[in-house]
């Protein structure tokens, strides 16, 4: 593919295109790889993205802002915003990874927006780098909830009971099944006050209890009183309105 | 004091005064405090450092600047920076942090660095914040071997003994001393093909192993023929001829 269809999705024009071609080569393919690139892309990314949460959540703390950043920048959540760019199409690769898929792997697609973004930096400055940033952040900004994005779901559901002075839940392994190489879990998570009771599975008793955290949510959500804090009363009541009250119902 | 005179050692002069001195402003002081400028600054310097090291180290891989850079902005680094520009003169603490010496504590020194430069880049724009971080870390790059910075010792014998083909050292524990929550372990650091042997001693056995790496390298350095590899070639040598040699004769 021509690299001046990827300028146009990206919004700029490079100086020095052969920048751009670096950051779009995988070790794989060359000794002109990307990975010095995705070194210093890496940390562009960082602070672009720490400058806009500072700005766009002017009360936010830094235990939050860091929570939330940690989330906009993880690798999936990168792989995301390569995919939308079509990086894959333009990508350079040796040909073991090319036959083994690597163009669509997560990491390859996340170091690589990374290293573009460096190239950008490195052409332009940082004023055009974090301009791009913003551009692709800004819709995604708009879809979070900064007080819950990030958080598990056991994390979610003690917030969400302490907010309403209520006690903690109960989690109790009621079964296990399967052999000791793919063993599952059966969890119950109780919450008397709310008379809630819901059972979820995981492969793991974490991963079971976090199921069942979720569950357990949903129904509270669904039958809780209105929360005694006020600072997070906006975003619940809009979690609230969108529930699938009947399905909580049912899990009780 | 008066912050004209900390503008000077930094050679920044604000628009916004109050920026700089929110970024004093430790917790224990007020509302108007300096964590949420510390979460930005933090990404500012990062980044500032990666594209110092990227521009300065033009052969170093990524694994390497990733490391010369993580040593470069650790708590003791930044706490001596913060020291250099007199900042513990100009910090803002509340009262129960003034009596137990809170401008003296690495980590509050380090955080308001950072929130000073948070303060600059928020004032002046990037290029400000970075030529102060330029201006700040160039006198410690002309004293830093980025080979070897941020290594421990026992990663350095073993990368010296492969790059002379030697065979590794053997590390065993000799004695052990006092009560269990303040024993003290004896090893010995052994390297038979230069007929090295060291003993050292330390709060647990990691840090008995790693003061005995240290002094069989200091040993190795004096004994050994030369580097096998290139790439090390010029900084090992500088390191021989720094050698206290008559230490080290003494330690075989």
């Amino acid at each position: 593919m021509p690299l001046a269809a990827l300028e146009t999705s990206l919004g700029y024009k490079f100086v020095k295109p052969a920048l751009l071609e670096q950051a779009l080569t995988h070790r794989s393919h060359g000794a002109r790889h990307n990975e010095r690139l995705e070194f210093l892309g890496d940390s562009v990314l960082n602070v672009a993205v720490a400058a806009l949460l500072f700005n766009h959540y002017g009360t936010l703390d830094e235990g939050d802002l860091s929570r939330v950043r940690a989330n906009l920048v993880k690798q999936s959540s990168l792989a995301d915003i390569a995919q939308k760019l079509d990086l894959s199409k333009f990508l350079r690769l040796g040909e073991g990874e090319l036959k083994s898929g690597g163009f669509r792997r997560p990491s390859i697609l996340a170091d690589t927006f990374e290293a573009v973004l460096a190239a950008v930096y490195l052409d332009g400055g940082f004023v055009a780098a974090q301009q791009l940033v913003e551009r692709l952040y800004k819709p995604i900004l708009a879809s979070v909830d900064p007080l819950t994005l990030g958080k598990d779901a056991k994390t979610l559901l003690q917030e969400f009971l302490q907010s309403r002075k209520l006690a903690l839940p109960i989690y109790n392994v009621v079964a296990t099944h399967g052999a000791a190489h793919s063993q599952q879990f059966e969890v119950e998570c109780l919450i008397p006050s709310l008379d809630i009771k819901v059972v979820a599975a995981g492969s793991s008793r974490r991963a079971a209890e976090q199921s069942g955290a979720k569950l357990a949510l949903v129904s509270a959500e669904a039958a809780s009183p209105t929360p005694v804090k006020k600072r997070s009363t906006r975003a619940r009541k809009t979690a609230q309105l969108t529930l699938p009250v009947a399905v909580a119902q049912e899990l009780k």
